[in-house]
């Protein structure tokens, strides 16, 4: 930690900072110029939350020297993490597409996602059973029901299942149909839910909050991280900005930002992001091309039809037409990609 | 809901989203003017998503006529809504004052700060015993025995008690102990927590999340209204913007904006929107001249030595003239608030 | 405009509110539903302030109709322009470079970035002469002296010029050196600046306002336009959000959003959206898979010593292997791009 | 300037580091710990782009130590700034009140005015003559005309001018007629126009830019105190954030963070900060609560008939019983004001 004092700040006013600092356990290093001195707080206390400091007389600003978060970093695992989920290499050359409707509302709703997006090129059947909606009127999901269509119409194509969680009273059921947690937007920061999928042997999908800074989501990753489960995946679906043209502004920047600081894979997703199917397209093959290491899409046989986010899913002739663009993309930046079956 | 076609409209585009419209239940006023169509969806269907028409060709845009929210809106209760909370008013003509530490540390603090806040203006104690903290190394509340410490500190001091809840399945608990269940900023969108809150006897006080609209936490607070508690308070905290030199910004005008939307009392909180000591005074000023029904503030008897949130804690001599200087400023603009003793 | 009228207005409201568009010249037709009026208002103001009516009694908002801007839309024109500026088509199926410093600093810098941008795949050389700088003790740029060094260098090596005018005091000069006007992010509503270049032969390259919406963007394309130049080229160059790891946030799906509302050719810039080299390459390559009609990226021989800019500058390899990147890219959504020399 | 190598940084990268800071002119303090090593740049370059050292190898993070302006700052100038314009002292503990129209539209519109806002409280007479509009269509003011009629009717009420300048082409014309320029927020940073207000001998107005940092606003009062005009009033009037319910969000925190920082005095401007009528009246009284120094507010003879800016125009009524309310206010924290006629 580093702590600026004022120009014009008195002997005994940086003095009882360097004692304050002592008192809590920091060494301190001091650099005096000849207009402004400098406190270098050395011991490495993660947790210690600087305004301590920067509400002292005499100080200008207190800046934090370590991350605040250690098994989500770069400098705690150099090499970028791959995670095998039932032979799938997450995180690794290979890119990867997970597709699926906003929420599983039936049998044949399921079983056509799941048939036509297997044979395009994805490895992950998406579908929510339990769903957060902004409005108690809208439609919530079938709950278990759900869940065990979702598992059987990946099974039957040969795909991974991923869904979300969004109650820690819900996790040991939700355990028992899917391969990878996903926890959504507005959950990115329910603590309690984090610590409980720490303690799970199950991969976790992390989207990032709507205004959440990237240090923030690698902060929310520590909680899982720092309880025991190593398999954290991060995800990009857009912040919250002046801008209402799209539902959020996706932040692909996040993308080249997240692999410099951290290890863990990052995907995107291209549909909550921007909320219009006509604007998933191209925002999906950008983030392939930004150097994702998957996308997580919105795909549906009646888009029209659909109980839940129909205006950002794709029909299935988009779909295909998609996943043979972003094969493509993948291989001009050097990565491979599950073959889309061309008709 | 009102649906604007595009200038270059053509007459089967129009018609296609008529019979569109009238398949959902809609009827439709249409209406042809020189350059352009606008067609009126009339039905009451507050969870319709828009974008389902937005997606047609042809449309410009769509616009929501009736508000998303039923209970929470002005409409349906024309009057400000006043509880009574063991004899406290709160929504009335007197201005409320909570306040106390961030976190309940041990029974010397508590009870200090009960007795300090209770002689200078507070009607309620805060306290915070499962605390949401960004990082898992951080201080996580003294649980249960914390909610013990408050709830006894209050009655020795004739005070309320509002702490917050972060999981359903600590509802129970907290209720043993609590007079006003605390929704912090982080779970404003828990919706399974605010539908059980929603069949809970005690109200809630709803914080605005960091990047929630106004419309949106009226929805948040519709989750509980519509499973029959009918006692919200709304409590503005901060929005995430750009700017840095605050915790967060401190968005007071969203005071005015919900006196006109809703009927619910809206209390501001300047501690977690500024972050810093020295700014939560003024800006406590600040919410009262701007119509607030009250305040929530961090007290704490050494915040140099608090193990949560100090920097923005007010040191007991700070409240005490804070208190005071809100009682005149509440009498400036017609208001009541209970009077601080004068040393 | 759609004016909707609150759920429990008056008759007289109503009528009040009828008579007040009536004076103003607007024709009404009334809806009323069981719970609520909407009046449509007729007649193309496209200047009018809506919160005219916002603030009458009884009125729960109102909702402009038509687009504020008119020669900027694809309702005023269907097909996406394409300039011929001296022989390059801008808009069109080519995808376009442009690239160069951020200032220009002497004859062997720009002279070697023309020459090593040119042959690899620029059409245009960029390069500032009167720089806007946040700090007043920052360069500011070489005057003419860096115009006619441009301009010199370009022609040497067969490319265009694009520079940035700041001032109407300056339209003059600039013009007798650049191809096309550039005017910045915070000139986006410098308002007399955007009118006198309205009057000009030159096209207008007109950068996103930090804050500003995709509406006011169009808003500010449309002061050019109305004034009969016809030549306008929007480029995306980040917006100002709550995330500060990158300079800015590339807002990239405003492309696709820009696509659709306007026939204006849009380009996006990588350099100044992010801010620091190594996210440059990526999101320039998100751009093209984007759909982006080019980019424009600072390029510099020595990066680590130019005197603005310079850490979101290019080294001349990280160019040369952008440009076969987004050449391989461009391919594979069906776009051209002038061939980049394989050395 | 701080430099925060990262974890595993390699003895030559942080060499290499030293050197170019070395060869830049900075002395280096050198200071390594267990995990990390931190280097002090000490050397005052205000205007240092700390990107450049940010890019280099191994370097994790690099803090600025001084803020980048010098005369607007608190170290500069420890006492509050209070200037004397014709017998008003601004800045000091007088609470003062600039009031007008948006534009002068006619001679009886702005007589009018002058007359009601001198009789209530204020000392400024504000009014536009040239209009920076979001649309070319919409009104541009009366140009030079207008700034006859509002030195008229100022002179005639004992009222002082103030009135916006937007290019540099226009100082001199403006210089004519008016006390004090303003600098709207859209000019915040035309960097040309604070040049030249920076060599002018009448107080500078400089409303916050829509998206501007507090740091950055500070660096554009820079540039004209750098000059040589050392009168510089800052004025809030909302930043663009994601909430749409108010034409901007007022960010009143940053009243008490400018006082911190700088000694120059801040304004604020409820009426463009909001942008609807019944939001001004409540937010204009907390302003004063905070502790600004003054401010300005849209007033207007009839509102619903103003060519600009009318639904954020106080009726004189309003106006006079506002008036009454900021002067108790005022006086509730210890602050005078002009005396309003009580009727």
């Amino acid at each position: 930690m580093v702590v600026i004092m004022e120009m014009g700040a008195t002997e005994p006013q940086i003095e009882a900072v360097i004692e304050n600092l002592n008192a809590r356990g920091f060494d301190v290093h001091r650099s005096s110029g000849v207009n402004q001195t400098v406190l270098g707080a050395i011991g490495v206390k993660p947790e210690f939350d600087p305004r301590i400091i920067r509400v002292l007389d005499g100080v200008a600003d207190v800046q934090r020297v370590t991350e605040a978060y250690k098994f989500a970093s770069r400098s705690w695992k150099k090499e970028p993490s791959v995670y095998d989920i039932n032979g799938i290499a997450v995180g690794g050359n290979e890119f990867i597409l997970m597709a699926g409707p906003c929420s599983v509302e039936n049998e044949e709703q399921i079983y056509a996602t799941a048939a036509h997006v297997a044979a395009h090129g994805a490895s992950f059947l998406r579908g929510g059973a339990f769903k957060p909606r902004t409005s108690p009127y809208s439609f919530q999901g079938l709950g278990e029901e759900g869940l065990k269509l979702l598992r059987a119409a990946a099974d039957r194509h040969g795909l991974n299942v991923i869904t979300e969680v969004t109650e820690v009273g819900r996790v040991d059921l939700v355990h028992q149909y899917t391969d990878i947690f996903q926890v959504g937007a507005r959950n990115m920061q329910n603590f309690d839910l984090l610590k409980e999928l720490g303690r799970s042997d199950k991969p976790v999908f992390l989207k990032r909050g709507l205004s959440a800074t990237i240090n923030e989501w690698l902060m929310a990753a520590e909680y899982v991280l720092s309880q025991g489960n190593l398999r954290v995946i991060l995800c990009e679906r857009g912040i919250r900005t002046f801008e209402t043209a799209t539902r959020n502004t996706f932040d692909l920047s996040a993308v080249p930002v997240v692999k410099k600081k951290s290890h863990l894979p990052i995907f995107a997703d291209p549909s909550h992001a921007t909320g219009i199917r006509d604007k998933v397209i191209p925002m999906a093959r950008a983030a392939v091309a930004a150097g994702a290491d998957g996308i997580i899409v919105e795909v549906h046989p009646e888009p029209d039809a659909a109980l839940s986010d129909g205006p950002q899913s794709l029909f299935f002739d988009q779909f295909e037409k998609l996943a043979r663009q972003i094969h493509d993309i993948a291989g001009a930046i050097g990565r491979t990609m599950k073959q889309p079956t061309y008709a």
